[in-house]
Formats: structure tokens, C-alpha cells, sequence
């Protein structure tokens, strides 16, 4: 067999299942050995934009890595924006990369680039392979790589002649490392905090924010009148009636502010001090109170589950309840559609186990708090704030878990970075129902505007934020790319057509016009 | 005024009058100062890859660099891989990169990547601006290392609160660097080298495919018997009726070899020696004789003409009249369009001093040898290989030259990759007439799997290579983005399309289905 053989079948050993691929020449007997050997589904992405936030979405879902399938140097620049999300989602995520056979790199083609260059700054791992014999063992440190608890994103680099070389069989071997225990020290101290019964507060997210998790939180809460919040963006959240509600910190600096006074003491789980997304002139970029204490629970990769759980036995609240969220669908409102009347459609026509993809920036956070009585629901969200996630994301659900809903809530200037994502979910047929939101502007830059004490913007200013002209017709970039698509601006028009295209095993998009 | 200001003043005095946007929040002084000091237009792009290709685009038909704007480590990774076009057209280009206020980087807010290293794979020169007061001499160096002949691709990093504090008067100096004359040895090597009358080629590109230079080539050629040829990627061309005819080598590697054969010396004028576009198993990276001798008359940078034309005169052969093209625009074909009748309606309907944006990629091979005898047009193509330059490119060539059509010729599995560039050309009502090839495929690649010795794909990997499900509907696609477009399978039709549409002062799109 060759190279590409040697490596796909210790993908497969490796538990690969999934491969979101652009390919180009130098990948193609990587493509042909997925066609010999079988077992890896390879799913066509028009754009590398595409692949990285697929396999994003599909690791967020099934905590496995999926493989991105990319071309060279650039074909993987086109991806990084959204490795730059992967990365702070902290999942596992493999890159597969062809490059030049290694005796033609020397001649400097057109093509050629420094790939492990363009790699190392969105990925924890990078490795050029080395030789046919070795591709297996290489293949298989990838994966433990982007196993490393939680999670991260590792490139494997892979010279075209390493490829179509012979290979011996393949020998690799997955080291599935496990994430670490909390010390026991951690715990001691933090139960140390709480029984002084000063104002305290949980900042978590990560394994904190599973189902299991938030009910641990709830009962360590309710035993001591701490509070919990979750940062603004998070990976995945379980949420909706039977799930235990929290709120998220807010994004305007001045709100966080007031929201975090008074607390004396900030327990991290999964997370660092809260600080401000972007820094401003005159504003904190630390939003907590000066005289605040910080206390770590635990970080990214350990057992925060089992820590939490062993703080409410401590505490003597491991049996308690947890304070869960009603069932309240709420009514559909009449009239037209904001942000705020969007909020109680969305809460009203959330199907059960829907995963919804939440790429709404300034529409959507009026969604959050109005969706907490909803049917239960997993919530994804842009984790690094790179703009263009929400389509492709939606795409890597949705091939995760067939048999759910998704339902992608995306603004329309960012879903303009990566809208080749419809064509996939066309060709794949997948459940994906996406409502554009759409304000016509690069509706955040207006308020930041102000918060950088530009409240009147000239008309430079005011043309880099209104993307009215001309204006982007999503029904018919939809169309283009083979998904049905409609536009409403009307609230009980938007919940019929969520409604029924939820149960249809196909796209469709509506342009919410707010 | 603020340190954006005077970043502004600076890029001003620099002689730059262009912006191609996609501004964030640390960006937004930028934005700012420009709606204060006037006098740089500011043209939003929605996505990066557009504004880097555009200011390519611009970059190759002024000779100057435009600026890029572009948002953190996340949106320069989104430019990458047209700035790798950039960098292998050696064109100037100025990337101005936001990144976080400094004091705000240390707490690792979801944006903060390593800006410098994102940057430097594909700049010649990065910076990171230290202080208000050093933004202005920043900003100066910059762009004189962008202008380092014959050009290349530099990038400041412009952390917000150096644009947002006090700065002092701008200081910054431009220093234009001078191309090198060519060393008078190796001119008297190559007289002498043609003095021996064996087999020899001219391989060229840059300054020697300009108008001037390729007519000291045809007075070089004539009074040798030497031959000349161009790779086949030029970042821009002068061609068509009137202007000297040079051919480009062959992409395909059997080809290329037989091309080449039979020659003693390849005289390289800003080229290297003749490579693959890719390694292929069992076939050569290099095309030329393994016994044929190189010498280079001037490598980038370098006073190509100025040696061409002092070639010439020790030829004795400055006076004589250079063999150009005559004026046949032929006849227009009835029938369908494939790549040979399209060839045809190019030729008859490109207008005079148009500007033709080539990423017609396996459908524009045809194209080139039929155009000779066209009008006098310009010919920029994708240099670098990153798929996603041509529709972008058009932008920046329109903005450029306003009073010259373009006809983008595109391809329609690389043309996804930067659709957004139709909203731009919509924008600013740019006189582009965009045909797009629509041969519904990766066509390259099925040639690509018979190099590599796959001649029956498996299901994969023809899936890998159909872009025919679904169909892509460039027409909706272009309507969604504001540019009027229909949809054609004829010749003449075609031919009746392009003519009217290079007269009218806004973009219209052409699907071509071959």
C-alpha cells in the first residue's frame, strides 16, 4: 500500500469518521486511498472556511475529531480564521494539509509556501511527515494530539510524494490521553470561600456548562447563595426547559462592570478573569471589582464535572435539586420582527433536541434570556470571535447528529465570510434550517462606534458599517447554491416556516427582515 | 491628532490613495482619521480575500500599492492567500492589520492571536507599530518596503490604543528605492552566448512581457534566431493586435518537456528555471534539457529593459521594427460554447485597452493563443496557484483604471471562493463584465487524477472533483449581490452580451455554460 493507504487506515483505527475536505492535486491520492480503503465520509466543502468550522461543529457535537482535507499552504490560510475558533472552542480537530513532494519544494512553484508557518498560529500541533514507513505513527500522534484533553487542533502536514510512496502497514497507535482530576487542595479551598459567605460568584463555562455540570452548579448555588455566569461566548451550552438556566456576562464593557460589583470572591471554572472583548479608551479591560479574589476550580482538559460534583457532596447539597427551567413556550407575538420579537418566536418554535448555531452577534442577544423555558436545546456559539462560523458550523451539527434539527441563527454581515456553506448542506441534505438575520449593516461596529467615543461617524465611517448598498439578497445566494429560501418580515410567517421546515430532512433559509 | 491620523497624513504624502476595507472595532480610528484628513477612497470589501486580490489588482495596474484594512490575526488569515498571489506577482501592497489596545493582549480576549505570525508567511516586511509618535516614520517604512522593487507585500500592525492616543506631526519619509541596473557582465555573457548560434529561449516574465520590453525581445529574437517564452502564470501581460506575441509555456508536464527540448541555453529574464506547476510520480519537477545551460540577464528588480535594449544594441539590432500582431478579430461562431468557440468570441468582442482578469484556470488554456489578434488589451492572470484571485482582481483593476472595461474571465469552482467581490463591484458600479466558465466542475483535477495515475476515480473521489450537485446558479449569485446577470449556452448570444455590457459603466455577470 501507499503512504495515503497506510494513513487513511490508521485514521479509521484512530476513529476518524469524518472527513470535510477541499482537495487539489497534491491531496488527491489521499482522496483515492478514502476510495479504496472506505469507512471515512468525505464531504465536499467549497470553500477551506468551510472545513475547519465543520469540524468544529462536528467535535462541539460528538467531542471526536473529524478531518479537514486541505490544499497547501493557501488552501489552509482560507481555513484559519475558523481554526482561530476551533482553538478557543477547545475541541479536538485534525488537519490533514498536502504539500509539494518534498524533491520539488526546492524549485519554488507557484504553490509552494512555508505550510508549517502558516499552521503553528491557530494550531496546538504541527508536523511535517517524513517518510511513507512513518506516516502511520505520525498519523496516529495527530490524533492523540488533538485528543489532549479537552481538545485542540492538530495539523499534519503531507508532502505529496509521502503519500503516493510504498508504505509498510500501518502501526500507528492512538494514546487517548485522559483529562486530569482536580487537586483536592482546589476544592478544600474553594469550600474554604463559600463557607465565609461573602458575595461569590461562579464564572464558568466549558464541562461546567453541560447538563451535568449546570446541575452540580445549581446545587452548590442554592446551598450558598453563590451566583454562576457564563462568559458571552461559549462552545456549547445545554439550555431549554428541564436544564438548569444561567445567564451569560454581558459584552458592553460598562454593563459587565455593574453586573460584576460587588462580588469578593470569582471562582474560575474552565476560565480566566473576565475581560472585556475589546479594549477601549478610558474603559477597564478587567471587569471585575479591584479588591475581587480569584479562585480556580479547574481549567480546560481537567475533571471539572467530578469537581463540582465532590464541592456540592462537601457542602452537603449532592442530593438537592437542581433549579431548573419550566417548559413555557410563550405566545407568538404579532407585528414585525426585532431582535426582541425574534427572541419569543425562537423560544416559541424550538423544536425538542434542536441544536441551534448562534452566529446573530447584535440581534441575538435578546435571544438568550427569552429562550431559557424553550424546549431543551444545545446552543453553539462564535467562540473566538472571527466572523463567518455560523453557516459552516451549522453544516458540522448537522452531519454529527442526523436525527436533530439545527436551526442556524445567523447575521448577515458574517454569514457573507463563508455562505458557500449552503451549497454543502444542500448536497448533503442536511436538517439545517437558517434564519438571516438580517439589519443590513455591520450592526456591532455602529454601537462600538460610540463606545470609542465616535458617536456621529463621518461618511467613510458610516459606509464600512452599512452593507445596504446594494442590498444582499439571501433568498436569492441561497437559491444559487440549491437551497430553498424565503423572506418574511413578519413574526407568525417566521414561526410557520421554522415550524415546518424543522421536520423537513433538508436546508431552507429564510431572511428575517428586522 | 491621534496616532490614525497621523498614520493617514503619513500614507498620504505616501502617495497612497486607495483603501481596501474590512474594518472591526480596532479599527475603527483608522476608519475615523480617514473620514477626518480625506483624500484616500475607502472601498469596503465583505471578506478579506477580497481586499487583498483587489489590491493586487489595483497594485498591477498603477505600479503602486493600495492599502489593505483588515481586522486582527483572524481577518489578515482570511487575506492570506491572496497576498500569496500578491507576493508571487511581486506587486506592491500595503496591509494595515488592527490587533488589541497592547495592555489589553495580556488578558487573551477571544480575538488575540499572534498577529506578526499570521503576517509573515506571506509579507516580505511585517511591523508592529510601537508608539503614536513612531506610527507616522512606521507607516513612511512601510511603504517604502513595499515599494522595494519591483514590489512586494508589507504588513503594519496597528495595535488600537496607537491609534487612538496622541500622536505628534508626521515625520514619516518615504524612501523610493531604485531597481539595479543590470551588471554589464552578464549582458556581454549573453551576447556572447547568442554569438554561438545554438538553440536558445528567452523564458521571461515581469518587465520583459511588458509592451516595451517584449519589443527589445522581438528585436533580440529576430536578429538571433533565439525563441521566447513565458511561464504560464504573468501577473500582468501586454497583448493583442500592435503589441509583439509571445507564448506561454505548457501547464501539463509531457508537454512542457517536449516544449523545451532540443534547446542549449535558456536565457532567464526574471524567471527561474523552468519547474512543474506539481511533482507527479515518475515525472520530472524540472522541463528543460538536463543538459541545458541557464543564464539570467536580470531577476526581479532588476533594469530588465534597460538590458533588453542594450541587448539589442549590441545585436545591432535596436532600429530594426519589432513583429507584432496584426488586427484579426475573426469571425464569431454559431453553436455552443466550449473552450475553442469561446476562444473565438473573445477574440472577436474584447474591446480596445480592456483589461482581461484570467482565472479562466482549464477553460482558458484555449484562450491565450487565440486573443493574439485581438485588440490591444492587458492580460493579468492568477500568479500564485491560491484559487479565488479573479473576481477580486477585477475590482481593484476597475478601480484602478476607471475609463478601461474588464472582462473577468472565471472559472466556476474558483470563482466560489470569493463571490463576495460581486457586492463590491455593485457597490462602486465598476465596469466589469464577469463570464463565467461554467463547466460545473474541479476540471483540473480530473486532468490532475490521469498525472497521478488514477485514470477511473472511485465515488469519493469523483465527488471531490463534480461541482454539479447542486448545480451552482451564478446568476441568482450575482442578482444576491446586487450585479444584473444572465445566463447563456451561445455563442453568438455571448458575443451580443459581452459587446454591450463593456460599454455600460456597472458589472454585469455572464453565466457561459460549456
Amino acid at each position: 500500500m501507499n503512504g495515503a493507504e497506510s494513513l487513511v487506515r490508521t485514521l479509521i483505527k484512530s476513529g476518524i469518521e469524518v472527513c470535510f475536505a477541499n482537495p487539489g492535486t497534491s491531496e488527491l491520492h489521499f482522496v483515492s486511498a478514502l476510495d479504496k480503503v472506505g469507512g471515512i465520509k468525505c464531504i465536499l466543502c467549497l470553500f477551506e472556511g468551510v472545513t475547519t468550522a465543520a469540524a468544529d461543529g462536528y467535535a462541539r457535537m460528538t467531542g471526536k475529531p473529524a478531518a479537514t482535507m486541505m490544499h497547501l499552504g493557501p488552501g489552509l490560510a482560507n481555513g484559519l480564521a475558523n481554526l482561530h475558533n476551533a482553538k478557543r472552542a477547545r475541541v479536538p480537530l485534525l488537519n490533514i494539509v498536502g504539500d509539494h513532494a518534498r524533491d520539488h519544494l526546492v524549485h519554488d512553484a507557484p504553490l509552494t509556501s512555508d505550510v508549517e508557518a502558516v499552521a503553528r498560529p491557530f494550531s496546538a500541533w504541527v508536523k511535517t511527515a517524513s517518510s511513507p514507513d512513518r506516516i502511520s505513527s505520525d498519523a496516529a500522534a495527530a490524533v492523540s494530539a488533538a485528543l489532549n484533553p479537552p481538545g485542540q487542533v492538530a495539523t499534519l502536514i503531507l508532502p505529496a510524494d509521502i503519500a503516493w510512496n510504498e508504505a509498510q502497514e500501518p502501526v500507528g497507535l492512538v494514546q487517548t490521553p485522559s483529562p486530569g482530576a482536580v487537586d483536592d487542595q482546589r476544592i478544600a479551598e474553594i469550600k474554604a470561600v463559600l463557607d465565609r459567605g461573602e458575595p461569590t460568584l461562579f464564572y464558568v463555562t466549558g464541562q461546567a456548562v453541560t447538563e451535568v455540570g449546570l446541575q452540580a452548579l445549581s446545587r452548590i448555588t442554592q446551598a450558598t447563595g453563590a451566583d454562576m455566569l457564563t462568559p458571552i461566548n461559549n462552545a456549547r451550552l445545554e439550555r431549554g426547559a428541564g436544564r438548569v438556566p444561567i445567564e451569560r456576562l454581558f459584552y458592553p464593557v460598562d454593563m459587565a462592570v455593574e453586573r460584576l460589583s460587588g462580588y469578593k470572591h470569582i471562582v474560575l471554572v474552565e476560565t480566566r478573569e473576565p475581560a472585556a472583548f475589546f479594549g477601549y479608551p478610558g474603559k477597564p479591560s478587567l471587569l471585575a471589582p479591584k479588591d475581587c479574589e480569584f479562585h480556580t476550580l479547574s481549567t480546560p482538559g481537567e475533571q471539572t464535572i467530578d469537581a463540582l460534583e465532590e464541592l456540592a457532596k462537601r457542602l452537603g447539597a449532592q442530593n438537592s435539586a437542581p433549579v431548573t427551567s419550566p417548559f413555557d413556550p410563550g405566545n407568538v407575538p404579532d407585528g414585525s420582527i426585532t431582535p426582541d420579537t425574534f427572541g419569543a418566536v425562537l423560544r416559541a418554535v424550538v423544536p425538542e433536541n434542536a441544536i441551534i448555531c448562534d452566529e446573530s452577534l447584535t440581534s441575538g442577544r435578546a435571544l438568550f434570556p427569552s429562550t431559557h423555558t424553550a424546549s431543551p436545546h444545545t446552543w453553539l456559539q462564535l467562540t473566538g470571535g472571527a466572523i463567518g462560523i455560523g453557516l459552516p458550523l451549522a453544516v458540522g451539527a448537522a452531519v454529527a447528529c442526523p436525527d436533530r434539527p439545527v436551526i442556524s441563527l445567523q447575521a448577515d454581515g458574517s454569514g457573507m465570510y463563508t455562505l458557500q456553506a449552503l451549497w454543502t448542506q444542500a448536497r448533503e441534505n442536511l436538517n439545517i434550517t437558517t434564519v438571516i438575520l438580517a439589519n443590513r449593516g455591520y450592526q456591532i461596529l455602529r454601537g462600538e462606534l460610540k463606545n470609542i467615543g465616535i458617536p456621529e461617524p463621518g461618511p467613510i465611517a458610516a459606509g464600512m458599517i452599512d452593507v445596504d448598498n446594494p442590498v444582499i439578497d439571501w433568498v436569492s445566494l441561497a437559491q444559487g447554491m440549491g437551497v430553498e429560501a424565503v423572506r418574511t418580515g413578519d413574526t407568525r410567517e417566521l414561526f410557520d416556516l421554522v415550524q415546518s421546515s424543522v421536520k423537513r430532512p433538508r436546508p431552507f433559509l429564510i431572511e428575517a427582515q428586522l
